[in-house]
């Protein structure tokens, strides 16, 4: 567990997940299974009631599915999570009465939609009148501004994971990069910039909520703010560059991060666009994009393919890696399957080649 | 004039451009002295006091500068303009007496900064005490969502200007390819993306201010709300591609619009990217990176180059041009000192090989 910015006690969490539990559709909701399980106490999803995290989403242990806010209550929550982010972010009329209900009940509710839960005149007077606290994620602070092209003069080194999509896999390379770090005896931060990696690390700024022209800026001031010679500052990336409504947020991270290395993550099944009727580019194509809108700003490189092998088998993940390793001529796997080691080495090798 | 929303009645604008008066420093003073000289009464710019616009802008006739608005007040205008956009967009502490002051005589105030005057407190109070108005002219729609990259199926064509570096003439460059497309007998309308495009045409949607994740939706709803069977969209461009702080909303804006041509807006005098120490990059370069990017959502091409050659003789003016054509292979014309038609007709040879 990483946390960056918090000495917060730990919470009693039930996360909502109606209809959407699983690995990928409820990405909050698993990659907070997996990092903070212990402070899991059920997950809301009435099409798979009675089964547990592990069945799942094969980790999580008996962390039970209930149908309903009401039987999650029988597990002595003290906070709602909204696990599952709907497509635009906004917040489903069907969803009311859960949040309603949690909060008559006395829980927190934590929330990284667009639609800010905290600006809702019903919930913001019932969470004053109950005495609960809503934290919405997604919310930024409002002096932020255009960057200066300031995060090049870091003294620490900035590494960004970047994708070939959204959804790939990005928050939880970051996550397994830091921790593989430190393991290695590196100084290493996660700058978090998406709502998953803020809960879990209690730090960050959701870049893809700022003022358009402050992405860039935003990225800046998480480098700047976090900088110590030496110190691997490990950036979250968003969205992808050939994404067709997020590649504005994925560029102005590249070129407001300024980073010395990329790491590119990539699910190797996925062939198309999720959400969208658009084919994956081939992933040497996506790297040279990257290296290229970069050398704009500051020249980097892509040092490392981070893998999500999830839906694969031992075999199929061994060859996926295989493959993209052949690909990209980049050293490649699953951080959580093979272990960031790897992505970790490749790292240490382009900066040691570097300094 | 184009005013695609609105049916206002004239005013009578004082634009407060203090200290930076200019073509470029003050690139709305300059731009609405350009398109509505007609409705503007003075500015202010204590530094250049005693001129005319002519006199330091090359156009815009007898409009005087004047010291103070206390002076301005003398011509009888009923709304404050503020003409100048310092980097970064707040409001600095030396005009808040200004804006003051013209509430206090019962002017509107218009502002496109990124700092809000309307949620000011004390603003906000003083124009209900007073009935005045407060036009924030970057406060975008809270609908907006992200792009279901719906704009490629517009029956119109969407023709984008993009630029080599922010305030190079993207603006006027489109508000002079919708005049010399409607004088080619082309039904056309701008879609304005910026402050001042906003103000001119009164209508459009502040894209750089958008919700980071929503530049491409916003984008297209620009696109589709405006759409009809062979009109052409002309969507004024933000940014620039390879600008270290504002390149997200130039991706953004060139996914979601998914345009059928680009005008590339280039200085041909600049060598360096305004206020960063920063090359820019060859014009070929540019050119290709924008179809490049452009080619993962929907292709399109760059068909001619708007030159911005206000600081050139006419001899330099036509030694830039014949340089950018042969540079680019391209048709290149400063379309306010040239006129917009050699560009209008690379527009039209070009959508008419692609129909």
């Amino acid at each position: 567990l990483i946390r960056e910015g918090g000495t917060s006690k730990a919470k009693r969490i039930v996360i909502l997940a109606e209809g959407l539990f699983s690995v990928l559709e409820s990405k909050t909701a698993s990659c907070v299974i997996r990092y903070r399980a212990d402070e899991v106490v059920a997950v809301i999803d009435s099409a798979q009631a009675g089964r547990t995290s592990e069945e799942v989403l094969g980790f999580g242990g008996a962390i039970p599915v209930v149908a309903s806010l009401d039987e999650a209550l029988a597990y002595g929550p003290d906070t709602l999570l909204i696990g599952i982010a709907p497509r635009g972010g906004g917040l489903p009329d069907s969803w009311r009465p859960v949040l309603r209900s949690a909060m008559l009940n006395g829980l927190d509710v934590v929330s990284g939609l667009h639609f800010f839960v905290s600006d809702d005149p019903e919930f913001s007077a019932l969470a004053q009148k109950k005495g609960v606290a809503i934290f919405d994620l997604r919310k930024v602070p409002d002096d932020i501004g255009i960057s200066y092209c300031e995060a090049g003069k870091a003294r620490g080194h900035v590494i960004l994971t970047v994708g070939t999509d959204c959804n790939v896999g990005k928050m939880t390379a970051t996550m397994e990069l830091v921790v593989g770090a430190r393991r290695a005896g590196v100084d290493a931060v996660m700058l978090s910039t998406g709502q998953t990696g803020i809960f879990l690390t209690e730090s960050g700024i959701a870049l893809d909520r700022c003022v358009a022209d402050y992405i860039a800026g935003g990225a800046e001031r998480l480098v700047l703010e976090s900088d110590a010679p030496g110190r691997w500052l490990i950036m979250e990336g968003q969205g992808a560059l050939t994404h067709p409504a997020y590649s504005g947020v994925a560029l102005g991270i590249l070129h407001g991060a300024m980073p010395s290395c990329l790491v590119l993550c990539h699910q190797p099944s996925r062939a198309r666009m999720s959400g969208y009727d658009l084919k994956l580019p081939p992933l040497v194509e996506i790297i040279e994009l990257h290296e290229r809108l970069a050398s704009h700003i500051k020249p980097c490189k892509v040092v490392a393919v981070a893998l999500n092998t999830f839906d694969l088998d031992d075999a199929g993940a061994a060859e996926a890696r295989e493959r993209m390793e052949r690909e990209t001529g980049l050293p490649s796997a699953d951080p959580v399957r093979h272990g960031a080691g790897p992505l970790v080495d490749a790292i240490r090798n382009h900066l040691g080649r570097r300094d």
